[in-house]
């Protein structure tokens, strides 16, 4: 493995060879829970930054990316959310971004690991925020068993994991796909980090072969993530059937004004894929 | 300077505090030329791969994506392209894409650093292969002396730089961008690698402004290259005032067939910039 004075090195077993460096400048947290080994760091390139076992996890330079990407496509796509469950997303981010809905009268969250949001919520307040609205419920307990109680409990369900590797792992596979279709209200929608079409594409192929009979249509995008693998994340949209890659309203101005990622524009453009990932994704999960 | 054997670190100065990491198993080339230091490697994770004064210029495993959208964007947005000028570009990616339009009946390509055309073809065929074709005719040269003396020639100028430091200062200024709308004909178009909205969004601002009294309209399109900086690499469209964020033909069926990036659907997808960056950008270009 890597390692130089004042740098951290990124070490993904989905992307050997290839790392990135970041300089750090001082090492705030370096705990491991009955999970992971959690880090956290200041940083003068990304700002404060959250790595779970080696892999970065969200950067403070770059997050509003990846969780209004995360919340805004669902939100401004199905036709009446009001309940919204999030599996994992301890750093509370994706709170942060549904918490600006009026209409959503239920924000569920159940995160297995107590130390992500407990270290979040003294280390990164710019996600942990996400806690404070009141109709934020924290569950710590396994994201699959949650799900598996609440049929037919959810509009949106966001799964925001981390990589296939370790406690993630069942995350990926279709029994628990199984469990959140059962999860939605009819009409819900299923949002699961996806990885990188450059880096995984096999993988995410796999995924989409084994729960399409669970979802009538699955669709994919891409948000653009620096310092994830690749530069790019992908998010797999899983319905019951409509289109979710256009907005179906028009984006309310109080909430464009504090966003700084997407727009009605990009909800579009990031479900156009290059050539190489549409023919294995689109194909697939259409 | 980061080092470790058998990993390549890059070095940007525009993106201090990071850097891409990439495991090498040969180098084929370390040479000074004129104008700059090239290095050419074998990697497993990336192909092999093209550096310019320390800066990933290419890799085999994702050149496509920047060399075809370079191309294809233009070339199915002009009305009528008959004659393209490519400056840089001595690796011979941006021609290989040219040469598949049977309606192009000139290709120039000016290239300050012989060494890069000459290195290109004994080591980089899957991009030097664009040196092949009986249209292209090859000038090594200063690229804004060649276009200051073809005015009025080109329906298509493409600048493949590399970046503004060193010999590639000049090509981010306004006298450039001068000689460039000057050698365009009527309803020409110029593409310029315009750097990374996470990284450079000031200067890219800075260039939009300088350059605005030159064209009726600038657009600005993102490519997701996994191994430029920040994973992504933007395009400026600079022209007299058509839209080219559109494709205004069907793609070809004979030439999409061969490629592995471009769309109809993410030709449009690419001038969708995330708010922050569309508010610095395309607001400035319009």
């Amino acid at each position: 493995m890597l390692q130089a004075p004042g740098w951290f090195f990124e070490d993904t077993p989905s992307d050997s060879g290839r790392s990135l460096a970041v300089e750090v400048t001082r090492k705030l947290v370096e705990q491991q829970s009955q999970f992971q080994k959690i880090e956290i760091y200041d940083t003068e390139s990304v700002g404060r930054m959250l790595v779970l076992d080696n892999i970065i996890q969200l950067t403070e330079s770059d997050e509003f990316a990846y969780h209004e990407m995360f919340v805004h496509v669902p939100m401004n796509a199905h036709p009446a959310p009001e309940s919204a469950l999030v599996i994992g997303g301890g750093d509370g981010g994706i709170l942060r971004e549904l918490n600006r809905y009026a209409s959503l009268r239920r924000i569920d969250i159940c995160e297995i690991d107590d130390d992500v949001i407990q270290l979040s919520k003294q280390y990164l307040p710019f996600t942990a925020c996400g806690f404070d609205d009141p109709r934020v419920s924290v569950h710590v307990a396994d994201g699959a068993e949650f799900a598996r109680n609440s049929p037919g409990a959810y509009d949106l369900i966001l799964v925001d994991s981390t990589d296939p590797i370790g406690p993630a792992e069942v995350l990926f596979q279709r029994p628990f796909f199984e469990t959140l279709s059962k999860a939605l209200k009819p009409g819900g929608v299923v949002v699961t980090q996806c990885m990188a079409i450059y880096l995984h594409l096999n993988m995410i192929r796999n995924l989409i072969d084994a729960i399409r009979p669970l979802f009538a249509r699955m669709q994919y995008m891409n948000v653009l993530v620096p310092t994830y693998p690749a530069g790019v994340i992908g998010l797999m949209v899983c319905s019951s059937g409509p289109d979710f890659s256009k907005p179906i309203r028009p984006l309310d101005p109080a909430i464009a004004r504090n966003l700084k990622y997407y727009t009605p524009a990009i909800h579009s453009g990031a479900f156009a894929l290059p050539r190489f990932a549409e023919q294995a994704i689109a194909a697939a999960g259409e």
